[in-house]
């Protein structure tokens, strides 16, 4: 095989379907310190069709800018100490990940602990990460204590729904479609699932909640639904905001910060994998591959399209209602 | 002397000069553990008004409440330990510091370290300790970094600015009028003053800063202001708000959070006061009062009125332009 496929854009556009190329060009070749991997499968993020519209953190550089945050691969070829052919591993950074081949740094690649599923260890960068950062970086949660999150069916949402179960805390998950949702979210660990439209219904679930308050909420939505999370928090709780659904502001009450004494905070793991520490980056996906692995971090697929198809899976990637995340598949034709 | 004056309320308005009256009562007597205190001086806060209004973080207990959250006068009589006749100190929780005489239990009570000019002492337990907590709770500020601030004019405004000199932080501050407050803020060591209403006052002032962003925003206001503070703030830097001046909410724009890991928290220094281990608060205070003995750290003083003047006191405390803090004397007749 000496042509490699990806796909790419030449030019932002807020319907990346309409700028995305499957395109073909000359195999990579790693040079010292890289490795070449066959890649698997990645999935399509919000943070992807952000990336391609130009709004996200990271901008592209066009024209013939590659697309793709994250997935997983096998190493074809290692010209760096520590990896051989075969290993199986994800990409930790930088973009084109939506590639049938593609040569980087080995810094910029983990090796996976254990053997897990392409299709969701090509998940496993961002979303499980997202969550467990969400869980383990800004408060420190004991078994029995509340957190609260909205987006809660999301990639994110659902493994700290996950995640949480596992360490014994309990969450409170808001939806747009509480009675569609209760029983599969439920499934994962989820201990409240609730509405978001009922106008009581922060006093609704507070009193649910066997007299405690959520320490933590998590915020991927902004607007009025952050305004829920923070009037749900203890007095001293943290909101920790990682997305921006609504794409509407968070409005803060003063009283919030002053007499409540609630922190705001942000979450981008893509900062915080630049800045962490190797070992503890280490340690944060040795934890979510094995739960991969054990089948007790799982994430929710749609539907797998193959990378030839990308315009298709992008569209569908951005329709509200779906059952779990696109992923792109270099496996099939 | 058997009879008490003091300032009581037995009805909330915004109009705090309509419910306060000025009243005497019998001699309060000191029980076991308490001292009984001669009132000297106190000021009239911002957080003073809002507890008549009864819209402040500690709420009024009616009929017959008494105002005033702090002020210092002189120990009549004690019946704790540690404290005798005659030892000068300041009242560190409770309301009804608007009075003559008052009986407190002594752990409300702290003796001042050294001599200080009383109405000058008045005023160190809310603004001096809201300035401190600011510089020393939340970022750890090396010499040379910037601070950026609203409200720079008002009494914790200034108080950010003479503690920030003494550590050799600089400063950025907001007034209204930048003009008129230039000199005298500079005198104090303001490094810049700036006007508000510019349109481009982010882009301009942060072209004076010598390349760097302020790593701290110091946010009275609230609204558009505080919008500024944060458009300002380097990446990973904290807006502690500490009062809401505009009575306007804070918008977040969720890029601020996210992609530039900035952080919003509250002071409140009550609650601190309330938490705080006691030789911290002793030490925060000790610190305090020895710069202000010195001269190092002032308090700006518009009017002082005897304490029978309480009302028109409170009228002019509420006047938007005023040279400084307006403060009530029971030692004047």
């Amino acid at each position: 095989m000496s042509e490699n496929h990806y796909a790419e854009f030449s030019e932002c556009s807020m319907k990346p379907q309409d700028v995305l190329e499957y395109v073909s060009g000359p195999m990579p070749v790693p040079a010292e310190g890289e490795v070449l991997i066959r890649m698997k499968a990645a999935p399509i993020n919000p943070a992807d069709i952000n990336f391609v519209q130009g709004v996200y953190g990271v901008k592209p550089v066009l024209p013939h800018s590659r697309a793709g945050l994250e997935g997983c691969g096998m190493v074809q070829e290692s010209r760096a100490e520590g990896f051989r052919k075969d290993d199986e591993v994800i990409l930790l950074r930088g973009v084109g990940s939506w590639s049938e081949y593609v040569a980087v740094p080995a810094v910029n690649v983990m090796k996976l602990p254990v053997k897990v599923d392409p299709v969701q260890a090509a998940m496993l960068k961002v979303n499980p990460l997202t969550a467990l950062r969400m869980l383990e970086g800004f408060v420190s949660l004991t078994p029995g204590d509340w957190v609260v999150q909205n987006a809660s069916n999301s990639g994110v949402g659902r493994c700290i729904i996950q995640l949480a179960r596992e360490m014994g805390v309990k969450t409170v998950n808001f939806v747009r479609r509480p009675d569609e949702l209760r029983d599969e979210l439920t499934a994962l660990g989820a201990d409240l699932v609730v509405g978001e439209d009922d106008e009581d219904v922060v006093k609704n679930t507070l009193a649910r909640l066997d007299g405690k308050r959520p320490v933590l909420a998590s915020n991927a939505v902004g607007g009025e639904s952050a305004l829920r999370l923070m009037d749900m928090l203890a007095p001293g709780g943290s909101m920790v905001t990682y997305g921006a659904m609504s794409r509407k502001s968070i409005k803060v009450p003063n009283g919030f910060l002053i007499f409540k004494g609630i922190k705001l905070e942000g979450l981008w793991v893509t900062q915080w994998l630049k800045n962490a520490p190797v070992p503890e980056i280490e340690a944060a996906y040795d934890k979510l591959a094995r739960l991969m692995a054990d089948g007790r971090l799982k994430q929710a697929v749609d539907t797998v399209y193959p990378l030839s198809d990308v315009r298709r899976a992008v569209e569908k990637a951005q329709e509200e209602f779906r059952s779990g995340k696109v992923v792109l598949s270099m496996e099939r034709a």
